[in-house]
């Protein structure tokens, strides 16, 4: 099959014999996988990955090894962290494989990811995709669940004012999720074409050079970069939240005095539970606007190029379609 | 009346009108004052702060303006930070006049402080120390109440486990503070003699090279090092609470990779009330052990570098008892 492989240097597009799915996993024909924020930091280092990148996909499940074989055929979404499940850990034991210490991580951590023809997961990470939602709002799946973990992990009230930083890709799909909050919400950006995504009934949209000395209950910080953590921490009132959503590959002068000295919790959040977030879409989320443009793998480096693009939205590959292994 | 002064650039003992109480004032005269951290990092240009230093003290009412001359001759301690009030400050209004926008802090912002024979302060912020209370254990309230102020603002639950990490000033107090919470409790340092001191029932002290793997539910960072700050992210588990007590004076690289990967939340943590900690040590809680040494205020600078030694305990400035202003 044809697969793109990261050797620790250098990004290619090669051949690979399709991988066999282990008991209790599935083997799944990739239609479309996203490139993630991540997936460029994996390129400059992050994580010592090597392998097939990739963890956001939709695709079909093509066989099952062992139990579950009503999956094959179904169209899916996969949960990108596959736990120990060994009986004494305390995090698989409770549902978090997304922190189990021996996990694997779809294209990020010991296990090839999705950005080939096939990829293999354990049948407890895969969800059926209605079918009446399309393969693009599919995809985006993992990235929207990335959003809705704040809401998991933090109880946003009504009467809280919350301010999302930054118009990228992750600041907007955080925008979709904290929709379903009741709170105010502002979305401060660069651009005034990607903050137009933002807008919404009850939505607050703001250029940064617009923002004087407001403050806000809750800031999440989804710029990516120092500057933006500095600017949310500014824009967070004493003893408010920082929501930190991007991981950057190497280490950045910061001051946290102002942490100290108001009192701020940052607050890290990553990967969420897929569940919430596709039955937003299955509820008529509408993600497709974020969408910057499809590939197919054979481009995938002009398409990491452009993915790398300051300012440029979702950039998708379209796997080949073709039915031999 | 005599004075230590930072001009901006030096520090230096001087002399200086007794400052006149503004209505609702008292005017203090100053027995001890401790040197904190904080008035190190002043030296070094922490918060811009020019005039007298010195936020810790114990001192005696010799006047006050207006209400409250019932106050005259009383011993106090004093909250440092003095609120706005005016009607529509919503922080001053909820009792948090720490984080009031417009406050003054004592020796700290806009206000000279306690390294001086003489002080003022409004009676609102004074709190009266019990007779058989020491002064040596009474200066100390100010920064035992950073301590307790982590139980103010998170919900230590008995179950959980919790570290110290550092066995400064800082990190013995906040042992002290969270001693009166239900959890397991684990102090971790570089000195064996000062690490003597974090000793008490059901708690685990431990030499910071001889910590392996192990993870707590919440970790103190009471080192001032940015090492320290990693050594806590470390020693944190996923989704656990990484507690940041100290402030410095510039930025450092600081990779925040770990805190989005596991979900840490970082809190940060300033002062807190003076009341609970007045009340633990006039419930018997011994501090006394904490002091390396006092020195009368004439002999300040060198105090202030017994004070910067690392290693270093509490050193105190003792005030001349002249009755003269």
């Amino acid at each position: 099959m044809k697969a793109l492989r990261f050797d620790g240097k250098n990004l290619s597009l090669g051949e690979k014999a399709v991988p066999k799915p282990a008991p209790g996993e599935a083997l799944v024909r990739v239609k479309l996988a996203g490139i993630c924020s991540t997936d460029m930091e994996i390129l400059r280092g992050y994580a010592g990955f090597t392998g097939t990148p990739g963890h956001e996909f939709v695709g079909t499940v093509e066989t099952v090894n062992g139990v579950g074989q009503g999956w094959v055929g179904q169209r899916v979404v996969g949960e990108i962290n596959i736990g120990c499940h060994a009986p004494d850990c305390s995090w698989c034991n409770k549902g978090m494989e997304r922190h189990c210490p021996n996990r694997q991580v779809l294209g990020i951590q010991k296990r090839d990811g999705a950005m080939a023809e096939y990829l293999t997961l354990p049948i407890r990470n895969l969800l059926a995709v209605p079918g009446h939602l399309s393969d693009e709002s599919a995809v985006l799946v993992e990235p929207l669940a990335a959003g809705f973990e704040i809401l998991e992990q933090l109880h946003l009230q009504p009467a809280m004012t919350v301010a999302i930083l930054g118009d990228g890709k992750l600041g907007l799909l955080t925008n979709r999720a904290l929709r379903s909050a009741a709170t105010a919400l502002t979305h401060i950006g660069k651009h005034p074409g990607k903050l137009a995504l933002a807008e919404g009934p009850g939505i607050t949209t703001l250029l940064l050079n617009e923002l004087k000395n407001e403050q806000f209950d809750v800031v999440v910080d989804a710029t990516g970069s120092v500057s933006g953590f500095e600017t949310a921490i500014r824009h967070v009132r004493p003893r408010g939240i920082l929501v930190l959503k991007t991981t950057v590959s190497n280490s950045k002068p910061l001051d946290m005095t102002p942490v100290v000295v108001n009192e701020i919790t940052v607050l890290g959040s990553r990967c969420g539970r897929f569940e919430p977030a596709l039955r937003a879409l299955s509820d008529g989320l509408d993600v497709e606007a974020l969408i910057e443009k499809r590939f197919p793998l054979e481009q995938a480096i002009y398409a990491f190029e452009l993915a790398a693009t300051p300012g440029s939205l979702k950039v998708l590959l379209e796997m080949p379609p073709g039915k031999n292994r």
